[in-house]
């Protein structure tokens, strides 16, 4: 039997019972779909996932990228990533019937991108980072752009990038001293250094394609004087010829994990002859740019959940096998060992991993949700869902990256020393997973975001909105008697992150900003846990209605183990609560106070 | 400047001032030494770290060992270690005088294996382990067992191994099936397989003795049919002739980290030509081997908390020089970045890395001084000592390795992308760190003897001494205006963990041991944090003390940040109590009930 790495019962649960993405095809972008259509779409995606990207997980690891010559050597089989994933119609899978997209719901393009994640998750960076850098194009570039580029983009022929970071410019997106200069001919010549550029060059494609933040000659400081431009790596002339425009690779890094795909340095406009296209208006490049890294940012959680899923199906099949111990009561040396899925403590340790990895699936899935809505609805609703997604983006960025590190390393603990071991996948699902709190923005940094921004911003609607949503779960779960206390619990768990907040934006007006964003990294924590107690209370309440009908032992089982699954999390995870709240009301700031010098001896 | 791993004055700061360990040279035993003696052994050990352990810590990783033609390869240098370390006296640092021991007190000696650990993990582990082997032939071999062995083991050309493992017995070491049977020449035929060997097989000495179980012919079922022996690569004859003893390795392991020794997987008698050597009585080994087991798993907590170490302080040297963003309230785009050690969220960061690992340090030092009294005191307070180093084992060597992968990691992320890479040596701080939870007794294991036996044991004795300490530190740091506010945490938060204790004790008497002992494994957790509380209480008062003398501008920084780093420990770690304690006494047994079938789907 093949090696599972996602529950594709769970991501239809999640998709049909629990998101109804079936009440989509009811509005017009999306009529062309069905039910049907979409089990399809599913079942492609396992199979792509099965024949071409999981039977090279370890092997694109452990024959990670090379730079020869200048050019960067990738495994062979990326190159049949792109080109499948071009033509099966993935990588436009949410674009738009005229750009030959499929115009696939959100949701359902984006359970299919856990299924390719889970499946191997650098294998599917390529692809994904086309399609948000193609989608800019879409969405900013002129006709010619989008003539130039999309069709070749679209079907993989040329791959995607976001090129953002500089050396002296990480965190500090506003620091970017990356030059644009206007030339007669409509085009900017570009120089300066980015790091840290996944896919930023490779042999997999036929050209890379930067999506590259500069500032023209003149722009004002800061954030307000950067422009987005499109870079290619070959430029294509009028007659389609490509010529090499003038980027060149000056280092590949060596990562600990996440080691299939190439992260380069790239120096550009060494010879002053690196031609960039402005995408859209001057200035306004990182506004723009938000629009591919917030898709990205949910791409990073689906990528995080998926190894955790991947993690924790290779810990649930070894734990039904091997034996080992007894239980507790048992005395007799002689009697049987008994598979270790038995144990309480290893129960506790699949369930930590099962309610992490599912309730982060289902809080990307319900993102996915509001994103499709944001199509369909009239404009009221629309900016409901939008306020939504922008608030609940690094929450689910970042939960599913932080606890998907402890998930993952529960699933090395089931195997025991076996999965220290590299004859296991799960020690490289532990490299792999290590860098989603740091690629698209790190914990701090979404910490901040979330806090400083998104729930303070307009009134804090987006807030409001988020409150209405989870009472709208608690009232209709409380209808269901086993679920009384969660929806109690989780009702009042909403009613502290309430509470907290006020505190905070007392703080914030009594002791200025930098005691109230001190601790925005727990106040993230404490709201994810928030969150996803919110997802568990979703999904239990599909389990509890599912179960009142007449079903087979199979899913008896399945909606059981969802009951308990939301209890665990419940009776683990959201007592957390507790001490993240002790500690963000208890008004001591001394992580502001502390001197840098008293880390000195 | 060499890259700093470890803070010699935070060691010293230990060591004098907290535990006071020239205290102990008023006793006979450890009478020819003193303070510029300990001063000197610190000097020598950082020095033999510096030139020899250090300069090969990334080339043991990415040179790792391998197996050809049935022997393993190592590193050129461990021969040097193994060398240097027996020549040196640090092999038998603590052995007594007649067997060319140093007689060292514990607390010396494992200071400086921290130093050792925390330059180069893997190089550490080859003599540490020939030296708990070796002290279990000094306390249960014969005159010609301890004649044989300990002069070549001690010098360090001889490796010693702890050989418990086999397929089938991991955690469940009373599932060995390796057998001996006695022969009229005294010594005994050993047949079965050794796995997860460390050490198991090397070229970087000229044998190998392993202090291997197995059960003796006809001996019962179960622990109490347990035999230790003495079983080495080769054999010596009388003539002291090597002849190759029946032992083959099968296979060599490819992990994560600690890649600098080897993991091997041991064929033992396949010819039925290897002999044992049975150390002290028959069916007595397991309880033999625990006394190598308890010193290792000291070990493995100083292994923990020194890479946590070597990863703090690498951290803490890039936040302090690495420039990125400003100040929340700084406006001015234009304005130098600022180190990132400025930020509260980074310095949040680096006091919890400090906090988990000088606590564990601390923790650590606290378990060697008992080790140390045990030597010295008269019977009663010996019996004292022995009860807490016994309670204190499985959370000194749990909190160390579990808090430690979350301390690395946070160090990781102060780097940003950066620590993602090979260029810096906290990603490969992230993977050595990760063995620490499983190898000598998983963490469940650990959770299981403290609650299931130790908290238990002699009527609770060894629990009422661990009250008593921390009673008698709260009532002498209260006396600091300061440290007011943390001596009334400290103690409301150990009445909370004997609270809980009764609460489970009940549970074990009317629900059975299944419920008692389900959530050891978070019991153990809540136990870490009041002893770890305990130990920054105990330091916060050293500081304390030493802040009200005439000090230098750096000794007030060393103390200042001891200080805010107990705060720290009080502000955000003990408040985790709450989640713990309301899910150890809310009365679910969800983990318990929840059946293996509901995980499939």
């Amino acid at each position: 039997m093949a090696e599972k790495y996602i529950s594709i019962r769970n991501l239809k649960f999640l998709l049909y019972d629990v998101f109804d993405v079936t009440s989509l095809t009811r509005h017009p972008y999306f009529k062309q779909h069905n039910r049907k259509m979409f089990d399809m779409v599913l079942e492609a995606a396992m199979k792509l996932s099965g024949s071409l990207l999981h039977p090279v997980f370890e092997e694109m690891d452990r024959k990670s990228p090379e730079l020869a010559n200048g050019q960067v050597k990738v495994h062979p089989v990326v190159r049949d990533v792109m080109k499948e994933f071009g033509q099966g119609g993935w990588i436009a899978a949410t674009f738009p019937s005229e750009y030959d997209g499929e115009q696939l719901p959100s949701l359902i393009a984006n359970a299919c991108c856990m299924v390719f994640s889970a499946a191997n998750y650098s294998a599917s960076v390529y692809p994904g980072l086309t399609s948000g850098a193609a989608r800019l194009i879409l969405s900013f570039g002129d006709d010619a752009l989008k003539s130039t580029y999309l069709p070749l983009m679209l079907s993989g022929k040329w791959q995607g990038t976001m090129a953002l970071t500089e050396p002296q410019a990480g965190s500090s997106l506003t620091d970017i001293i990356t030059t644009a200069s206007p030339t007669p001919d409509g085009y900017y010549l570009i120089r300066g250094r980015k790091t840290f550029i996944s896919a930023g060059d490779h042999d997999g494609v036929d050209n890379i394609v930067h999506l590259m933040l500069a500032r023209i000659e003149g722009a004002p400081a800061g954030p307000k004087g950067i422009s987005l431009f499109v870079v290619p790596k070959l430029r294509p002339d009028a007659e389609k010829a490509l010529t090499p425009n003038d980027i060149t690779v000056s280092q590949i890094f060596h990562k600990m994990g996440y080691r299939g795909a190439p992260i380069t340095e790239l120096s550009i406009g060494d010879k002053n002859d690196c031609r960039g296209y402005l995408l859209g208006e001057p200035h306004k490049g990182l506004g723009y740019m938000f629009q591919m890294m917030n898709e990205e940012r949910i791409g990073v959680g689906i990528g995080a959940a998926s190894i955790a899923s991947a993690a924790y199906h290779a810990a649930l099949n070894y734990a039904g096998s091997r034996c080992q111990g007894r239980n507790v009561a048992a005395k007799d040396p002689l009697s049987p060992q008994i598979p270790i899925i038995e144990h309480s403590d290893v129960k506790r340790m699949l369930l930590f991993q099962r309610a992490v990895m599912e309730g982060a699936v289902s809080l990307l899935l319900q993102c996915s949700w509001y994103d499709d809505l944001c199509r369909v609805v009239s404009p009221p609703e629309k900016k409901r869902c939008k306020l939504l997604l922008e608030l609940l983006t690094p929450v689910a960025k970042t939960y599913a990256s932080e606890m998907g590190i402890l998930a993952v390393s529960q699933s090395i603990q089931c195997f025991g020393g076996y999965g220290y071991c590299e004859d296991f996948p799960v020690e490289q699902h532990f490299r792999d997973m290590r860098i989603h709190p740091i690629h698209e923005g790190t914990t701090g940094i979404q910490g901040m975001d979330l806090l400083g921004r998104k729930v303070v911003m307009q009134n804090g609607d987006a807030f409001k909105a988020f409150l209405e949503e989870v009472g709208n779960t608690v009232d209709s779960a409380r209808q269901f008697p086993r679920l009384q206390t969660l929806s109690i619990r989780l009702e009042a768990a909403v009613g502290r992150l309430q509470d907290v907040t006020r505190h905070l934006v007392g703080v914030a007006m009594q002791k200025g900003a930098d005691i109230f964003l001190a601790d925005a990294t727990l106040y993230l924590e404490l709201f994810g846990i928030v969150v996803i107690a919110w997802q568990w209370l979703l999904q239990a309440e599909k389990a509890e209605q599912a179960l009142a009908g007449n079903l087979s032992a199979a899913d008896i089982r399945f909606y059981e183990g969802k009951h308990y699954t939301a209890r665990y999390f419940f009776a683990y995870e959201v007592p957390k609560m507790e001490g993240l709240i002790q500690r963000l009301t208890d008004g001591d700031p001394l992580t502001v106070e502390m001197k840098p010098e008293y880390f000195q001896d």
